[in-house]
């Protein structure tokens, strides 16, 4: 069996890159008329929307991350667009990391519900996940060497620091998940953590806390104001690795040149060995 | 403008029932022949298994909480049985209250997208909310008054203390949660909070930090070993209100008995205005 961090590291390797593409089907994506056409067509549309991109962005990514609420958002026939879009990129790009940005966290049957849609019905290589649960929420997908679960810990919305930034014990709690995340949470080495791009002060602490073998998950560059070479700086490794920079929206317009732009930008920062 | 509030008060006085019935299709539902039919098939067997368990129920009850990991197990045929339970439940049962379980918590478009799906798309009239990122993740839902936020708060599973009991100023973090539901997050009267039925010492600790009027949606009865009456008895309110006690795996045997026998239980430990 291929382990998550082996399959991470070539996927890194062979695209030279960094770079993750969000895809995130706008919600005006389809015209009125288009809207109430039937489902297989709306989730053919939907479909067309993302392949159309991968195309584009394939070569520069070393990760896509479809986000699951905006195919939801489209109901089944959304779900079903998010079905296809999964096998194109299995048959198409099987060596690319597949992220399902689901943000799930719940136990027991539930937990184990999600693992089967996600790790094993769309077959995602990795899944955000929600800590306030515990491990108990994580387990069935850190179990499992082949896959990788994505913990949110530090995220860059104003209302982040509600929770996150509350002290316990001389740490916030963000850190608390994190030191979990770094340590007892990872002997697969395929346990990551979400921290904010808008946060460079909070990639920088997440780093030392975490050790150089540890990745971060970092959204919030672009349309969300994060500066990538900061990000890259603060958040990496000193082998030049150890983050991975999503973009979703900033990526829209022009697919293929922002996701090269994107790389070129991430690469520059990275500390290259010689 | 119907409020929340009000149509929960409406279905726990036409129902005379503070049970909720969760709707959580088995993973091994359908035979092995079954499961490789087609999607519309399968879809069918999914919605059939709801309805059947609506049909013997609905009198029992003041909601049903269909948990949409369970649906999304089935991938988009589960999605497809999950829109035509809800349609069913909408043109059947329009005074039963429905709640997504769906712990959903992310912010901005995502969290935008999250409301279409699940309040405008499934018409759900409140869903449950992971409350980790704060109130930028809840704001979307508690702004609409027709709606309610359920927000995960003390869990019954082991590890729910990883997070949930780190203590801050004297309080652990559940308590923090608590109290942002039942003041600031709770203008509109529809912010709920889920306390499992496992702790009945912090459904009484919760009671008395929430106040008179808040509810809460107490799972872990029955399978998961709470014990219905004192779960009622810790969380209920001095009206004999302010709980949901929601069953689903020990329904499935013979739901009409079981929701009735949980209608029965929870109505002998409510206190009752002579």
């Amino acid at each position: 069996m291929e382990t998550f961090a082996s399959r991470l590291a070539a996927s890194i390797a062979k695209s030279d890159s960094l770079a993750c593409v969000g895809l995130d089907p706008p919600a005006d994506l389809l015209t009125d008329s288009q809207s109430g056409s039937d489902p297989e067509q709306i989730a053919q549309l939907l479909t067309n929307w993302g392949i159309d991109i991968i195309r584009q962005t394939h070569q520069f990514v070393c990760a896509f991350k479809p986000n699951l609420a905006f195919y939801e958002a489209f109901g089944s026939a959304g779900v079903r667009a998010l079905e296809a879009t999964m096998r194109y990129l299995n048959e198409n790009h099987p060596d690319i990391i597949t992220i399902g940005d689901a943000k799930r966290g719940d136990i027991g049957s539930t937990s184990q519900a999600h693992a089967k849609y996600l790790l094993d019905h769309l077959n995602f290589d990795a899944v955000t996940l929600n800590p306030y649960l515990g491990i108990d929420a994580l387990s069935v997908f850190l179990e499992r060497a082949d896959k990788g679960g994505i913990v949110v810990c530090r995220t860059s919305n104003p209302s982040a620091d509600d929770f996150q930034m509350l002290e316990l014990g001389g740490r916030p709690l963000w850190q608390h998940v994190l030191l979990k995340a770094a340590t007892e949470w990872n002997r697969n080495a395929n346990c990551l953590a979400v921290i904010g791009a808008t946060r460079p002060d909070n990639l920088r602490q997440a780093r030392k806390i975490a050790g150089e073998h540890f990745f971060f998950l970092v959204p919030g560059v672009g349309a969300q104001g994060g500066d990538v070479q900061e990000a890259v700086k603060a958040g990496g490794n000193q082998a030049g690795s150890g983050v991975i920079i999503t973009s979703s929206r900033s990526i829209l317009g022009s697919p293929a040149e922002a996701a090269a732009q994107l790389r070129s930008e991430i690469n520059q920062a990275r500390p290259r060995l010689a």
